[in-house]
């Protein structure tokens, strides 16, 4: 059944794979235990936070998120409960919408940041020297880039 | 927001991060289209079937998995349905519970394991040159096993 890894690939693989669902139940937990968000609701936030105009296409942050449109309006319609978000008619093209951080998103973003970094540091970032940090980033930086040119099936329309 | 990382840090767990989810996304997709097997149900098949007797208990289950108990009842069951793996009384202790893989489940891990280790492979490692493969598997090792002894607090009764 391992026909099509080495013994050393799927070693690899299965490290990988297994630690970072262990890793990010760990800090998905902690983030949970110490605010009021999610991972999810987490990563909608910074990702807002960083854009211009606090603001992004649906279409855009389904492609940042890895969500499809669907999961994406349930996840921004659970945000616009709670005040974390609002959805808007994009002002260029009135069929498309937009999410838009509100105040109260940015300050839960403020408030969640601390100890959620705090853990990434304590499970993950403390254990790495410079070099496998470096090492980490280049391998992860260049899979992101080839994944998203490979396969941007994600629809650029909100 | 970001004091407790340093930039560097910072850009590395944004790229595992992101990366991982989009990888993750992309070898699951290709998991259900080449096969009736979502990844935590291939992920479950593949325990069992390394276990002795090809069982292992709920509680040690939920624990390799990550998952709680509530959400491996829910996958068990329906893996049970579709008559991959049965459920059991353990032999030595009755009341504690036992998954077992049956000859469906292992004859679908066997039909989907070529497919799936080949999207590992094309997606993951055909990227990783031998020095890459060797640092991701001691940090990711050296991860799991430090956060297997610091929270392990997965039931071990079924």
């Amino acid at each position: 059944m391992t026909e099509s890894l080495s013994p050393t690939e799927l070693a690899c693989w299965r490290a990988y794979i297994e630690s970072s669902q262990r890793l990010l139940t760990q800090i998905e937990d902690e983030l949970r235990a110490t605010s009021t968000l999610s991972f999810a609701d987490y990563h909608v936030l910074v990702l807002l936070s960083e854009a211009p105009g606090q603001r992004l296409r649906m279409g855009e942050l389904a492609g940042r998120l890895v969500f499809s449109p669907s999961r994406l309006t349930y996840q921004i319609s659970a945000m616009q409960r709670r005040g974390l978000v609002v959805r808007q008619a994009c002002p260029a093209d009135r069929r498309g919408q937009e999410a838009v951080l509100t105040a109260a998103g940015l300050m839960a973003l403020r408030e969640a940041a601390p100890h959620h970094l705090a853990s990434v540091r304590t499970h993950l970032m403390d254990d790495l020297d410079e070099s496998e940090v470096a090492v980490l980033t280049r391998v992860f930086q260049r899979l992101g880039d080839r994944l998203r040119t490979t396969h941007s099936a994600a629809p650029t329309h909100g």
